[in-house]
């Protein structure tokens, strides 16, 4: 027994060692592991949203170009060329995820063509020769597709243009082209002028079709459902960061393509395009998303203002919030079929006393590009048409502190650094009517706490 | 004794459960933590190579706004207008990281301004109202910067101009400048042309100082020892997308910014721009490297054709490296001041015979961009002046098999698809000789075991 113990009694000791070694490693590597997979187990994941969508069809694709064509007959010109960007994944499905602009110009050349009784697109591709079997691979919708080839040493611009020996005339050029391009293209063609497109080319872009209306639908539909998705695993003391990466990774999970948002905290809510700091959640706070995704390359925009279940948010604020709420109702209501756009931004502000703290134009156009013609700002004459889609999103920013003037407020607190948005988008209807491209999940937020 | 042995045997059994468990929970988190380092066990270190040079002094931002001024003075000119990219970031320490372009344009302006006996210029910065606090924080260099705020519902061309009352006449724009933003410009501007820079203009960012060239030295030499450092790590069967990490790596090492390659192993470096597949390197192939980085904003581009101590490289790949080595001497050579700028691709071209398999133009300008004006290829009459600074970069590309035509070579192995490329920068010294960037570290490579 003594021996025994005498054995025992080094083994317990080994031992003991032995065990806590282990329970200090074990719990280096729990918080490894945590550390490993924390963002995994946060992220809400939501159902697919919009599987049963595609993409736009061929048929539309093709469409598409052949109004271009008969608008150039119309305008008595002779071509239409851009570079990639929103305009060529509208004509040719061609974007700059596909292409990355550089120094040497890949251009999409549309020219009217007469057929017998009709008037179709031919569709070109301007592109550098060895980038030639690359460009091959654009998934480029049209039904043929000529290929034009420019060397390193030759001028690019005059292959551009030879397209059109035929029918020399006017050249429009989409706006978001380049200056020197525009300068190669207006030097090759002495004998016609080269500009950017009219508006009667640009609105067969702005007009959304009822295909395209849905997509939209959908992606907005998608960008609040994640919104809310994620409001219900916030807690106090999360950063701005982590709720910005659970974001991401409930766009994913909803089957959206480029999803973000600005996420703002508190105060930092009080400059519309953020501050830089990355700030925690506290009990006084609102927290601002402003989010978009995209969807077969149609965009979401949708900002939210909310607040948690424990949250207690100044009186002060939610006023703010309910008379936000107030202004982008007064907004939807006044937008209709005819109405100039500017009327629709001075509805909001005039619901909103016309505050100076309303910093921002009230919209924007939407579709392929999240900011895109036209706008709703107090400068702009536009008419609203059906199928024009905007955002509605007015905005409350306070930054610093307000001191109150009336006497009988004398004992409230200062008003604290505060910033509220509450943005939808909504189209007008072919009927006429402005409609929420949210309506499907409920349009507008109902309050902080029911976005 | 019996007891003790009774005793002994169960703890002996726990215990060797105990520690099979232990043993399985280690290694696993070994793997876990080996996954999660893996990338900081490969990734080689260099020292920060370029700690000892600042960014461009204010004084040196002050001449170059100067000298636009006087230029500006002498071609009868009211302002230049850039929005941020290359050229604001020269005249003016705004770059795109700085500000994103949106549908709002944020515009530097330069105008002359008589002083007494000189020319100095003004610098304004034409800023949305709302992003007015945002536009302020930017590092501007310029004594003084006046801050022009256009509100949502104006017109921020009309703004711009506004500053030109005294001296109407014709405005210069960065040739990066949308084209949406030249028409709002010359809409506003009824009294005088808007149109892109003149050579006068361009030349003045084309043509680098001394202290620009000391930062192109010093990145381009960083990129190089960059590239030996990962080239002394690599291994058969490692892919292009972790020696692309291992790299990224190494140049936030080296204390390079916005650090990056592209990496092409095999065949795959038949296509300039790359694949897309993510292959394995083989014994018998060559891995190319084409690497950028930045410091202070100025571009590094180097490429080198590299292989491992144990490579096995086809003889007839070996020859194409050493044509191609020199096909870039033949150019380095052919360089200098007073040389027209084709003439420099031509001596490239002429070294390789001419050959079908030189795709592209031997190199670009390079500078605060990575490919700027002028160019060198077969079209460029520009003329070479001090201070101009060059990629040299000939290549061979084979796509698919060759099959050998002369009957004494039957027996040889068809030519497998291959591309080598050999890239250094160069620039014109003040005594009018081309000078490698690079000729610090050694400048062009020795053999694709030297590179």
């Amino acid at each position: 027994m003594d021996k025994g113990i005498a054995l025992g009694g080094p083994r317990r000791k080994r031992l003991s060692i032995f065990r806590l070694a282990t329970l200090l490693f074990t719990a280096a590597c729990i918080a490894l592991v945590h550390r490993y997979y924390r963002h995994l187990r946060l992220d809400p994941a939501i159902p697919k949203h919009c599987e049963n969508l595609g993409p736009i069809s061929a048929a539309e694709f093709q469409a598409r170009q052949n109004s271009l064509a008969k608008t150039l007959v119309e305008l008595n010109a002779s071509a239409y060329i851009a570079e990639p960007g929103a305009s060529s994944l509208f004509y040719g499905n061609i974007s700059q995820s596909n292409w990355k602009l550089s120094e040497r110009p890949l251009l999409l050349i549309i020219t009217p063509q007469q057929l017998e009784d009709k008037i179709e697109a031919k569709v070109f591709i301007l592109t550098p020769v060895f980038e030639a079997p690359r460009a091959k691979m654009l998934p480029i919708s049209s039904k043929n597709v000529t290929f034009i080839e420019w060397a390193e040493e030759s001028n690019p611009y005059e292959y551009a243009l030879s397209v059109l020996f035929e029918t020399p005339g006017s050249v429009f050029v989409d706006g978001q082209m380049r200056n020197f391009i525009v300068d190669g293209l207006q030097e090759a063609h002495p004998r016609g002028t080269v500009s950017t497109a009219p508006y009667q080319i640009k609105r067969l872009r702005e007009r959304k079709s009822p295909a395209e209306i849905e997509l939209m639908k959908c992606v907005n539909e998608a960008t609040i459902l994640s919104i809310r998705a994620v409001r219900e695993k916030l807690y106090f003391g999360i950063r701005e960061s982590t709720a910005g990466a659970m974001m991401r990774a409930t766009f994913t999970s909803a089957g959206l393509q480029d999803g973000g948002c600005l996420v703002l905290f508190g105060e930092n809510a009080a400059l519309p395009h953020g501050s830089g700091t990355d700030r925690a959640l506290g009990k006084n706070d609102f927290a601002l998303f402003d989010c978009m995704a995209s969807l077969h390359g149609y965009r979401s925009d949708v900002t939210r203002t909310v607040a948690l279940p424990g949250s207690n948010i100044p009186a002060e604020h939610l006023k703010i919030w309910r008379d936000v709420h107030a202004a982008q109702t007064a907004a939807i209501v006044t937008a209709h079929e005819g109405v100039i756009a500017a009327q629709v931004d001075k509805a909001a502000r005039a619901s909103l006393n016309n505050s100076k703290y309303f910093t921002h134009r009230l919209g924007h156009g939407i579709g392929l590009e999240v900011h895109e013609d036209p706008y709703l700002n107090g400068g702009s004459k536009t008419v609203l048409e059906t199928g024009h889609a905007f955002s509605n999103e007015p905005g409350i920013y306070i930054v610093g502190k307000v001191r109150k003037t009336r006497m009988i407020e004398r004992h409230v607190p200062t008003l604290s650094q505060v910033g509220v948005r509450l943005e939808d988008c909504f189209y007008i209807h072919e009927n006429g009517s402005a409609i929420f491209l949210t309506a499907g999940v409920g349009g507008q937020a109902k309050s902080p706490w029911s976005p």
